[in-house]
C-alpha cells in the first residue's frame, strides 16, 4: 500500500481541535510512519525557546527534577513540546532518518538538521525520558523523533562552525535577514541621505548584534545600539567583545519612552529603522517616540502586545509602519551564518553565550 | 500664577507607574486645569472600541447595567477608558470648552470635535452616571470632560454628515489611509500585471467597507471581501446596500485557515494584500495562509494576537510582511470622510448600523 498523500502544512497531523493549523493545535499526530512529503528526523538535542524555559524554571523553583518532568508531560499530551503558558516552543538538531519520496526539502537520510520552524508545530516524541537532561539549561540532550512537513524549514548543521554555536544563530536568523531587506528596501527609496539611520534596542544581544551587522551591510547610514546596562556597553565598546558593531552606543531603559527618545535624538535620531530585540515588555512606545515620521519600527520581541503597538503610534500621532516581525525570511539560515562566519565582533558575543 | 507647561504627549498626566506613555499608564490625572497647550472638551458621547465593548458585553452576559457600572469602574480607577482586557479603548465626540494658549490644535472653544486618538491615553471624567445609556451599544450618550495634549489628534465634525454617522466614519478613518498607502505602494511596485488582489476580511463591516473602497480607488485590480455569514454577503450582493464594492464576496469562518486559503485561491487567490478587518481572536493563521509570498497582511483588529502572527508565518514558511494598523495616518479623516460622502454603498452599510 502507497503512502498516503498529506497537507504541506500538516493538517492531517491535527488531532484537536479540528482544521486549526498545527502551531494553534492543542494535540498532534505522531505516528512514526511518514506521509509522502514528510521526513522524520532523529532527535539529538532540543532548544528550548528562552521565554518557555524561564517560565518553568519560575514556576518549579529551579526544580530541574520537576521541569523535566513537566517537559516530558507537554510532549506526552500534546505531540509537540508547545509550552501552554508562553506559547512557544523553540528548536530541535537531529539527524534524517526517513525522507518520503515527495518531500521538497532536499533532505537526505544521515544529514545533520536543525528545524527552524517552531516546536510548536513539530510533532515530536520523546523515547529515553530526558535522562541525560538535569532541566537546568535551554539545551536539552534528547533521543527521540520528530516529523518535519512539506512546508516545514530545516537547514543543515554547518560544518565549520560547532553545533551550540550554529545552533544558537539558527534561533535568531528570521531578524537579521528582515532586517537587511528594510534597511536594503530603504535605501534604494532614498532614505537618508546615505541610507538609513539603524536602532537596535538590545544591540548587544545574539538577534540585536546580527541585526546591527545585517543593516551595516545593507547601506545603513549609521548603526545605534541601545543597551540596558553599562557592562552590555562595555561589550559593544573599543575594547568588547562586540567592538565595531554599532556607530554608538546609549545606556537606556528602552521601557521609558522619553529618555530612549531623547537618548535617540542626541545620536543623531530619531531613527528611520527601529528594531526591537529585547524580550521584555512595554517597549513599544519607546520604539516608536524614537523614530522618525515615515519610518519604521520591526518588533521581533515575543514580548510585544498588538494593542500597546497599535494604539501606541496612533496616541502619539506617529506615522510609523509597525512591522510583526516574521522569523521566516528567504535565505534566513544563509544570511546569518555567513554573518558570524565572518564578522569577529558577531561570532565574540555569541561565543560568549554558548 | 501661569499655566504649568506640559508635555505634547501627556507625560505630565501619567501618575501610575511613572515615566510610560499615557496609553500605558495604568491610572491618568483628570485635573480639569488645562496645561499651556492642553484643551478640555466637554463629552457628548463615546464610541466603545468594538473588541473592548464585545468583551464586555460577554463577560456579563449581555446585562447591560453590569456593563454600565464595568465601564464607569473603569473610568473612575484609571481617569481613562481603557479596557483592561482587550487593552482598547474608542474614541469621543464633545465640544472644546477650553484652550491652552499654547495648543497646536487650531480649535476654538465651541467647536464640536471627535477626538481620533484613542480613549486609551485620554484623561476622562464622566459626570452623569451613564444614566442615558442602557449598556448595550457601543456608543454611549455621556456627560462630562476629556484632555487633549498638544500631540493628540481631534477632527471638527462634519457639518454635512449626522453626528453618529460621522463618529462612526472617523472611528475608523486609519484603515481606510492605511490600505490605501499599501495598495498604491504595491502599484507603483508593479505588484500584478495590473495592480494587487486585495482581500478585506470583514469586508461588510465598518473599517472593511471603507477598505474596499479605498483599495480600488488606490488602483487594485480585484478585491474579494470575506464575510462570516450569508446575511452579510447579501449586503455586498447586487441588491445589498453595499452593493458593487467588492468584486467577490465570499461566506467563510476567516478562524479556518485552510477553508480560507481555499476559498480566496478559488476566488483568484491569493491576494497580494490581506487587510483583516474583523474583531475575532484566531484569524492570524487564514490571514497569513490567504496571502501570496511576497504579499502583505495589514492587521486592524485588536483581537490580533502577535505571537500567534508573529509564529504563525514562521510556521508556515511563509514570506509576508505583516503590519500592526497603526491608527495614524495623515490625511485619514478627511480620506474616510470623503468616501464616505461619495460612495453610496460604503454610506449605505453605514447607516444601517448608527
Amino acid at each position: 500500500m502507497g503512502r498516503l498523500s498529506s497537507d504541506p502544512i500538516g493538517m492531517h497531523r491535527v488531532l484537536e481541535p479540528q482544521g486549526v493549523l498545527p502551531q494553534a493545535a492543542f494535540r498532534l499526530d505522531t505516528d512514526p510512519s511518514i506521509r509522502d512529503d514528510e521526513v522524520r528526523v532523529r532527535v539529538e538535542r532540543l532548544n528550548l525557546d528562552a521565554a518557555s524555559f524561564r517560565q518553568l524554571q519560575g514556576k518549579h523553583g529551579g526544580d530541574g527534577d520537576a521541569v523535566r518532568r513537566e517537559v516530558l508531560e507537554i510532549v506526552r499530551g500534546r505531540g509537540k513540546m508547545h509550552n501552554p503558558v508562553t506559547g512557544s516552543g523553540g528548536m530541535l538538531v537531529g539527524t534524517v532518518e526517513e525522507t518520503g519520496e515527495g518531500s521538497p526539502l532536499g533532505l537526505a537520510v544521515g544529514d545533520r538538521v536543525v528545524t527552524l520552524v517552531s516546536l510548536t508545530l513539530t510533532p515530536l516524541v520523546i523515547e529515553d525520558g530526558l535522562s541525560r537532561w538535569d532541566g537546568l539549561t535551554e539545551q536539552v540532550p534528547a533521543d527521540g523523533y520528530a516529523i518535519l512537513f512539506g512546508r516545514s524549514i530545516a537547514a543543515r548543521v554547518p560544518e565549520d562552525l560547532p553545533a551550540p554555536l550554529a545552533l544558537a544563530v539558527l534561533d535568531v536568523c528570521g531578524a537579521p535577514a528582515l532586517a537587511h531587506r528594510h534597511v536594503a528596501a530603504a535605501v534604494s527609496s532614498g532614505v537618508g541621505p546615505g541610507g538609513p539611520l539603524v536602532t537596535v534596542i538590545g544591540g548587544a544581544g545574539k538577534s540585536g548584534s546580527l541585526c546591527l551587522a545585517a543593516a551595516r551591510r545593507a547601506g545603513a547610514r549609521g548603526t545605534v545600539a541601545v543597551v540596558p546596562h553599562q557592562t552590555e556597553a562595555d561589550l559593544l565598546g573599543p575594547t568588547g567583545a562586540g567592538a565595531g558593531l554599532a556607530d554608538q552606543v546609549l545606556v537606556c531603559d528602552a521601557r521609558d519612552p522619553v529618555a530612549l527618545r531623547d537618548a535617540v535624538a542626541a545620536a543623531g535620531g530619531p531613527a528611520d529603522l527601529t528594531i526591537v530585540c529585547v524580550d521584555v515588555p512595554g517597549c513599544e512606545g519607546g520604539a516608536i517616540l524614537a523614530t522618525a515620521d515615515g519610518g519604521t519600527v520591526i518588533f521581533f520581541s515575543m514580548a510585544t502586545s498588538f494593542s500597546a503597538a497599535a494604539l501606541g503610534a496612533e496616541g502619539l500621532a506617529a506615522d510609523v509602519t509597525m512591522i510583526v516581525g516574521n522569523g521566516y525570511v528567504p535565505g534566513h539560515a544563509e544570511l546569518a551564518l555567513e554573518i558570524v562566519r565572518s564578522e569577529t565582533a558577531v561570532r565574540g558575543l555569541f561565543e560568549r553565550r554558548v
